[in-house]
C-alpha cells in the first residue's frame, strides 16, 4: 500500500502548521517587543490568518480528507491514524459552527477585551457585563453545535481543555480538595505569621537574570531551542519544539516573582521542546491539554521549586550569585519565606496551599452560569461571598475580584480548572516518580536529568497523541486522586 | 460610480500586505532574536508564505483585475489609478515567469546561501561558483520574460531597484564620479595620517546605546512606532508604518560602527515612518527605490553624522554621556578622526570618500556578466584587479575580496549601484534643502525637525507613489547630478 492519500493529507496538515507558526510569532512578538502603536495592523493580520487557518481545519479539502478517511481507514498508517483521530475531532467539533457566527464570536471577544479593560480602569464590571453576556449567549448558541454526548452544557465547554473531563468527576475531586486545604489552612490560621520583608530586598534584573537563567538551564530547559525575553503577562510559546520561548517580568523589589515565574514557565517549555520529533508538522506537536502542560510548569516551580532539598542544593549558589545580598538569610528562614501561606484576593498573587480554593470559586460560578443560568449581573456578588466563605477576605472592588482575570473575556470559559487539575497531575506525578527514585535526593545532588528524564519519559514524548486522563493512568498507574495534592501539601505546611 | 471593482481590489491587495507584514516579522526575527535551532522550520514557514504572496500577486483573482482595470480604466479612482500602476508594473514583470522556475529560483538561492557561507569559511571562492553560476542562468532566463524596452540584459536587472535607470546613465554619472573621487584622493595620498586610535577606546554597550538612541530620538526616530534590537548584520525593517524597526551590533572597542550605524539605520525608518497614511494597506505604503531609500540612511549618517556643524551641537554632549571617556579629545580631533580617509578592502568598512568606489567596481564586473558573459572563474581575479586599480590596495583571499557581501548569493544583481546611487541622491538633496533654509546652521542649534519635515514633505510621504527620477526631479529641480556629491566631499576633504 503507498499512502497516496495520507501523504495529501499531512502535506495539508504541514501548511495549517506552517500558517500557526506564523500566528504563534506575530502574538508572541505582539507582547514581547512590537510597539504599542502598531497593534491595530498586527491584530488585522493575526486575524487574517487565523481565519485562514480555521478555513483550512474545516473547509477546503478538510470536508473531502474526513470522508475519504471515514470510508477508508485502512488508507491509514499506525501514525496516521493517531493524526486522524486529532484532526477528526477538531473537525467534528467546529463543522457545524456556521462561519459567520465563528467570525462573530471572534469579534465579540476582541470587543470584549477592549471592554474588559475599560471596566478595570474604571473597577466597574458593569462596562464589561453586556459584553460578558454576548459571549455567554454566543456560547449557549455553539454549545449544542459541539455537544457530542457529554451529560450538561458546562461538560461541552470543559471537554475542550481537559478531553474527557467532567463536572461530575471535577464535583468529587474539587470536593474533596477543597475540605482538605480548608483543613490544612485552619490549623495554619492559627500560627504566627512570619517575617518575609527579606523578599522585598532590591535585588537588580541583571543579577536575578543572570540566576535565573544558570537554573533553568540546569533544569533542563535548552537555550539553544527557546529564550527568554521580558513581558507584562508572563507565558510560554512554543511556535515549534525548536523555538519554545518563555518571558518574565522582573521586579526589583520581589525576586520571588521572576524566580519562581521563569522556573514556572520553563517547566512548559522543557514540556514542548521534548515532544518526540516524529509529530512534527502535525496538531499532535504540541502538549496535550492545558491541565497536562499546567502540570509540567507547577511540577518544576512547586514541587522542584518550593522543595527544601532543592534548596539545600541551590541556596548556597543562590547566596553567591546575589552578591551577598542574602547573605544574612538562612536556608531554614528563606525556604520558610517562599513557602509562607496568605490568603490573597488575587489568584496570580496566591500562595501555594490557597491558590486551588481561586480555582474552585471560579469552576463554581462557570458552572452555575452555564448549567444554572444565573443572571450575569449577580456574578460579583456571588464572587465576593464566595472569597470571603472559603478564603475569609472580600474583594472591595471588581478589579480586585471578577475582573482580575483575562479569561472570560476572551470566551475562555471550562479553561480555569486546568490549574488546579494541574497542580493535582504535578503531585500525583511526583508521588509515582518517588516510586521509582527518591526525588528529594536528587534534587539535593543538583541531579536534574533523572527528572526531566522521567517526565519525557513520561509525558512529554507523547505531545498530543493519547489523551490527558490516559497519559496519567499511564505515568502512575491511577486515574486522578487529588489525596496526592492533599498529602503533598500536609507534608509542605504541617510537618 | 460607486468603484466596487477598486474596492474588491484594494481588500484584495490588503490581504497580500497582512501576508507581507507576517512575513517581514518572521525575517525580522529570525535575525534579532529566533534561536538558530529553530532556522530550518522558520525558512520553511517563510518560503510558504511567500508563495502565497507570489501568487496572489500572479495568480488567483489578479489576471481578472488586471484585464478588468485595462478594459475600464474609468473604473479607477484616481488614488485606485496610482495603486493599479504600481501592481500592473509588478504584474508585467512576473507573471510570464513560470512558477516552477520561480520556486528553483528560490530553492537555488537558499542553497546558494548556505554554499556562500560555506565558501567564507573556507576562504575560497570555488565553493561558491557553481550556485553562482546557476543563479545567473535562471536569471539570464528571466530577463527575457521581464524585458520590457530595456536596452541592455543588465539594464533589465537595474531597473527592477532603481525603476527608470539605465546602464548608459550609470556609465555616465559613475564615470564622473569615479574621477572626480580618484582626484581627490590622489591629493589625500599626499597627506600624513592621523591618529584615530580614540575610537577604540572602550566604551561599555551601555553606554552607546543611551547615548545613540538619545541621538536618533532627537533626529526624529519614533521609537513609539519602531524599536532598536542587536542583530550581526545590521538592517532596518518596516512591517508596516507604525512598525519601522532598527537595528545594529554593538563594538565596544569601536564607538563609531554602532554610533553611525544606528543613524543610518534611523534615516531608513525616518523614511517609512512618515509615508502618508493614504497610501497604509496598498503596495504604495513603502520607499519608492533602493536609492531613494538610501538616500535617507546616507543622508542623515554622512549629510548630517558627518557634518562639523553636527558635532558642533552634539559634541559636548556625546563627550558628557560618554563618562569621561572622551573628555581629552577636542571637537577638531573627533571631527577629524571620524571623517578619516583609508582605503579598505571591504566595503562596509569603507570610508565615506572612497566608499562608491567599491560599488563601481561591483557595478562593472555585474554589468560584464551580463552584457560580456564573462567567465564566472574570471570574477576573483577582475575583482583584485580592480581594488588594485581603483583602491590601491588588492585582497589577499576571497573573503576579502568577491566573497564579502551576500548580495549574489540572494540573486541581488543590479541591487549595488543602488548604495552609490543613494549617497549621491542624499548630497544633491542637502544642496537643494541648502536653498531654502542653512543645513548647517539647524545642525549648529539641534534644529532636527526643520531637515526631517523637509525630507518628509519632498521625499517621504510619497511613498512609493513616484518614480525615483521624479521624486529627485521635483525635490531638487534636477537630474541626477553626481557634482553634488564631488562638490561635497571636496568641500569635506580640501577646505
Amino acid at each position: 500500500m503507498d499512502y497516496i492519500m495520507e501523504e495529501k493529507f499531512l502535506a495539508y496538515l504541514n501548511e495549517i502548521y506552517l500558517l500557526k507558526q506564523a500566528v504563534a510569532l506575530l502574538e508572541y512578538d505582539s507582547q514581547t517587543g512590537m510597539p504599542e502603536s502598531a497593534s491595530d495592523q498586527r491584530s488585522e493580520v493575526i486575524s487574517y490568518l487565523s481565519g485562514q487557518i480555521f478555513h483550512k481545519e474545516i473547509h477546503e479539502q478538510m470536508p473531502e480528507f474526513v470522508a475519504y478517511f471515514k470510508e477508508n481507514p485502512e488508507q491509514l498508517t499506525e501514525f496516521g491514524e493517531k493524526v486522524f483521530e486529532k484532526v477528526l475531532k477538531n473537525y467534528d467539533l467546529n463543522h457545524k459552527i456556521p462561519e459567520d457566527r465563528y467570525q462573530l464570536f471572534v469579534q465579540t471577544t476582541a470587543e470584549a477585551h477592549h471592554a474588559w479593560l475599560k471596566a478595570r480602569e474604571a473597577k466597574d464590571f458593569n462596562f464589561f457585563a453586556p459584553y460578558l453576556s454576548k459571549i455567554i449567549e454566543l456560547l449557549q448558541e455553539f454549545i449544542p453545535l459541539w455537544h457530542t454526548d457529554q451529560k450538561t452544557p458546562y461538560d461541552v465547554l470543559l471537554d475542550q481543555y481537559e478531553p474527557g473531563l467532567t463536572t461530575e468527576e471535577l464535583d468529587r475531586v474539587f470536593g474533596t480538595l477543597k475540605e482538605g486545604i480548608l483543613d490544612i489552612k485552619a490549623v495554619l490560621d492559627k500560627k504566627e505569621s512570619i517575617d518575609t520583608s527579606f523578599l522585598n530586598r532590591y535585588v537588580p534584573k541583571e543579577l536575578q537574570k543572570k540566576y535565573v537563567t544558570y537554573l533553568v538551564d540546569e533544569l533542563g530547559y535548552d537555550f539553544s531551542r527557546g529564550k527568554l525575553d521580558d513581558t507584562v503577562h508572563p507565558f510560554m510559546l512554543a511556535i515549534n519544539r525548536n523555538d519554545a520561548r518563555i518571558t518574565t517580568r522582573w521586579d526589583e523589589h520581589d525576586v520571588s516573582m521572576a524566580l519562581f515565574g521563569v522556573i514556572h514557565e520553563a517547566g512548559h517549555g522543557i514540556y514542548e521542546q521534548n515532544i518526540d520529533p516524529q509529530y512534527d508538522k502535525t496538531p499532535l506537536s504540541t502538549g496535550v491539554s492545558m491541565g497536562i502542560h499546567e502540570s509540567q510548569s507547577l511540577f518544576y516551580e512547586i514541587l522542584v521549586g518550593g522543595n527544601y532539598a532543592f534548596w539545600q542544593y541551590q541556596y548556597p549558589k543562590f547566596q553567591e550569585m546575589m552578591d551577598g545580598i542574602f547573605d544574612d538569610i538562612d536556608l531554614e528562614t528563606f525556604y520558610q519565606g517562599i513557602n509562607q501561606v496568605k490568603a490573597s484576593l488575587i489568584r496570580i498573587e496566591s500562595d501555594k496551599l490557597t491558590y486551588p480554593l481561586h480555582i474552585i470559586i471560579r469552576y463554581e460560578i462557570e458552572k452555575m452560569i452555564f448549567n444554572e443560568s444565573i443572571d450575569i449581573q449577580e456574578i460579583p456578588k456571588i464572587w465576593a461571598d464566595k472569597y470571603e466563605e472559603y478564603l475569609g477576605i472580600r474583594p472591595q472592588n471588581d478589579l480586585e475580584g471578577v475582573l482580575q482575570d483575562v479569561h472570560w473575556s476572551g470566551g475562555s470559559f471550562g479553561y480555569f480548572p486546568s490549574y488546579a487539575l494541574g497542580y493535582m497531575y504535578a503531585a500525583q506525578l511526583y508521588a509515582a516518580m518517588n516510586q521509582e527514585f527518591s526525588v528529594p535526593d536528587a534534587l539535593r545532588t543538583g541531579n536534574y536529568d533523572l527528572i526531566k528524564q522521567w517526565l519525557t519519559e513520561h509525558i512529554h514524548q507523547y505531545g498530543a497523541s493519547k489523551q490527558p486522563n490516559e497519559l496519567l493512568l499511564l505515568a502512575t498507574g491511577q486515574s486522578l486522586d487529588p489525596n496526592y495534592l492533599i498529602d503533598y501539601l500536609k507534608d509542605l505546611y504541617l510537618n
